[in-house]
């Protein structure tokens, strides 16, 4: 069956190369790694009608995700992963990193509109700001070159999105107080570079938050141990909201995607 | 596809022109500017059905919503925003500004009786008054004249809604140290009067709020700036609800919401 | 359009004249004005199968909601809002005075059993008691000969109603501390006892609530000063819900309702 | 129609009497009387499927209610209320009474399989267990006998659940404090010892809640002044949860329900 | 009618006997007795089409979640629990173990895909990890000792899952108070070793909880005495979130909830 699917897609979908574009790819770069970059994060869920339809019809409906896909992804760069089974009431998240928040919202309407997007209920949206990093500058040189450890290349299978709300009080601190908690809680995040990538959206305005944390990791204990260690230190105590929720996926490329909802 | 709407539209919508009456104009200018006004924003999703009908049957659809804005126009000033893509759980915001909130539900109530109403389902109605200011009367010279800066002229693409709620403690204290903290929040909010229009709603009983703050700026960038700076303030410790929701949408003509909503 | 729907309703509606019975006027009148009476307001919204009714059933089934009125408005008194456009998630709210809850109960199957009420689905319901007045007994001989003013007569077209939920410190102060703030409660609502009438409903144990404040009003902004002028009181630091929700309706007799909801 | 529907439940129902075997009647004494039981609380809407039945369905519908009660009540002591029209969201309470809550699933098993039980949506389900008092061997004599006082015979015609859960600081106070404040908590009650019936579920563990507790009276503005009686005493300030939600229904005999939903 | 369907599914599903293989046998053994092993609460409602099925199609239908179940169980541990009856708006819980938590991502999509799966709406799902104990090294020699004692064997009916979230404060409170704390905590537990079964998940970072407390029981009253003892140590006032929900069932065998189900 497997197989079979797999086939269709292939006569189906592959008609021009998946980010082949070099314009493309460096563009998508850019986006994923500069300051001042939007970053969304969509969460959806398939309606009830999606389980009824065949398969035939599913990979017609996919292909137009495809289709929508690509048609966009000159100028938003667009990952994909898969919720179900891991994440209450969402199947499926769109990670979305644009230089306007108009760009996203033209992907998103599109996506909606496309004959894949009406099976698809709008769990949650939510919208973050790449920044240069606020507090880097006042650590210590020793802090600033373990910093610079670069996460080990390879498959990192899971993706766990936290939502941050921090309290008045943090907020009312002067910069030296919450600059000096900061490099505490940098501290504890150090033995876990170079297994856990992590990054960071401001939201403060955009949403009902002040940060979006995202992770990848093949290690999700590590990852359990890093959070704990957060939890551990004293600028954890002017959070009011971490989580709630918590979001926890897998990275999928777009194809394993298709071939996963098109069973 | 979108040439072939549009020649549709054409045909079927463009019966009388926008906004061309005169006194509607002026009409308009007066709700939008003056005290003792009353703002409404109401929040929709369209329904499953929505994305079933095809696009002939969307445009008839679509011809009502437009008949019933002309209809009510003389009375309330009526703007609306593309939620869709970067809100939660609505599509489409209606911000309705009447004399009278009978004049709001009257053209809600039409709204939802017509052809297009009844893909509507309604998310959220939120209530506000304008008001002459309470403190500027209080403020320094210079601050009172730096407040008469014009936001600039042009394009101001992104709407946000921020309801807000205070805290008793608040209400609670006199009036001279609340106009002292209202002084610290508006000096930090200077620098962003160019960029970020603002506008205030009196709330208090007509709604679970306080006041409904409204924010246009084609720089979100900045908008996300001037809220840190209002969450650094002493006056932000006496708010116990900031957003839930914060709504995030793009301003568009009827015409343009009309082609969108087409397709 | 509305000349036909009007013209329907007189002859398929009106059998029996509206409230021609002395008798059940008097009753009314002793269930609107007297202590130890019971108060509930049932919170509606219409299915969505309403709006794809035709005009000609919707008056066969509205026909329904009226003749349920008429067979219990001897023994409840029934008042009806519309919410529509004004409050979320609710159309209808019916405000429902009888000297024991059973007779309440039984107008509402018998609604809910009726062509019409099978579109209804509940919103909300809530319960009070009418008492005579708990600390009045104790103001200034002034403050009482102030209370005695009536609300100006005439239409007073909205109405709105507020749950109120008051903390456990509150029910802990004695009488005396209690009586005093109360007395200053009272003191800030004087100014608007002739544009803003007001009723109390006694509410602990009956539903999660201690008391149900209902208002009426044709001066929304009169209310709004009024609420302010509660916010600023020693006694609303001992209140933990307000609100929640507010609920905003005009005020409309059956016919008005009848004819609104044939469109 | 009533008497119709009345003589079509005669013909279809009236097999069996209702209770009138002896083992069975005294095993409910047992479970209603005794410590050591367990108490379901399940809470029911009717879909809207069963509004557009005809009334021959419901009544075929309405027999295999009645069919699966009597199965079971061997086992267990089954309780009906009518809720709708007084509470929101759920239209029937079962009380279930049972040596072991097996026995309560299994009956909530059959009920849900029933012809009748494919209409009904779990609103909610609450767990609690009869205990011998824990601080009445502490109190006077005076209050001990008082205590003996039994509620009046006859009709109490009105049921209202409020589930408890008490604050972690009033679990950490020594047993002498808490039975300090309990004696307190129990004077005030004394007055309404006659007129409302008083029955107490401990849930710790089995529920999100610490007790269920369980009125019946026939005078609902007496139940109202016991309320308030309990917010005024110490105790009350170490209660987190009252309520939420408030359950207030009407006893109904199962004839009485079956003839009610049977229109 | 139950051994008509019962021999219904003796002739449709025992292909291969249930965990004859004895490596299954054993993994199954590691994973749900050794530290580092992710177990994952997936909670289902079966949505209203189900009821509508004939007898027949619904043993077609859990046919196919037999398969799905023995197609995973050489990689993941799978016990199902009965919900229905006893705990709100879920029917089923899953908890599967797994040395990766993709592999239970793999289970679940299969489960949501099979036919069987079409009529689950997922109600929750939460995720911890199991890992040696964090205090117990800290304990004396005769607690050691007495925490060795093993429940009795035997039949244990009742699950009960009660998620905890603990305060900022204690995660800022240093491991030697804590341990403590821990020491009191485990000290209320010894009386309750024989006959309540335990097993602790740590889920900080990977739900939004910090831990998932697991017990069987098939004395609900020594549980529940349990719970009151662990509410009356000094370390649940460390506690912001216990339960909420509470999720109660009772343990079955795939065939028993075949059986159940196809009711």
């Amino acid at each position: 069956m497997r197989s079979f699917v797999a086939a269709l897609i292939l006569v189906g979908l592959i008609v021009g190369p998946w980010l082949s574009d070099t314009r493309a790819a460096s563009d998508r770069e850019k986006l994923l790694t500069e300051p001042g970059v939007y970053g969304t994060f969509a969460l959806f869920a398939l309606n009830e009608e999606w389980a009824k339809q065949d398969p035939a019809m599913r990979i017609v409906r996919l292909t137009s995700l495809k289709g929508v896909v690509e048609q966009h992804r000159e100028h938003v760069a667009i990952d994909v992963y898969l919720l179900r089974g891991l994440s209450d009431h969402a199947d499926l998240l769109f990670r979305i990193h644009a230089a306007e928040l108009r760009q996203t919202q033209e992907f998103l309407l599109d996506l909606k509109s496309s004959q894949f997007g009406r099976h698809l209920k709008t769990v949650g949206v939510m919208h973050g700001l790449t920044k240069t990093p606020n507090y880097v500058p006042g650590f210590s040189e020793q802090m600033k070159a373990d910093l610079k450890a670069v996460s080990e290349p390879g498959q990192h299978p899971y993706a766990i999105i936290i939502p941050i709300r921090k309290s008045a009080e943090w907020w009312g601190l002067d910069q030296e107080k919450r600059a000096a908690m900061m490099q505490e809680h940098t501290a504890v995040t150090l033995p876990y570079l170079k297994t856990v990538k992590r990054k960071l959206y401001h939201s403060s305005g955009l949403d009902d938050l002040d940060f979006i944390t995202y992770f990848e990791t093949s290690k999700l204990e590590d990852f359990h141990r890093l959070v704990l260690s957060l939890e551990n230190v004293q600028e954890f105590r002017y959070t009011r909201r971490f989580g709630n929720p918590t979001i926890l996926g897998t990275m999928k490329s777009l194809d394993e995607i298709v071939e996963l909802l098109a069973q």
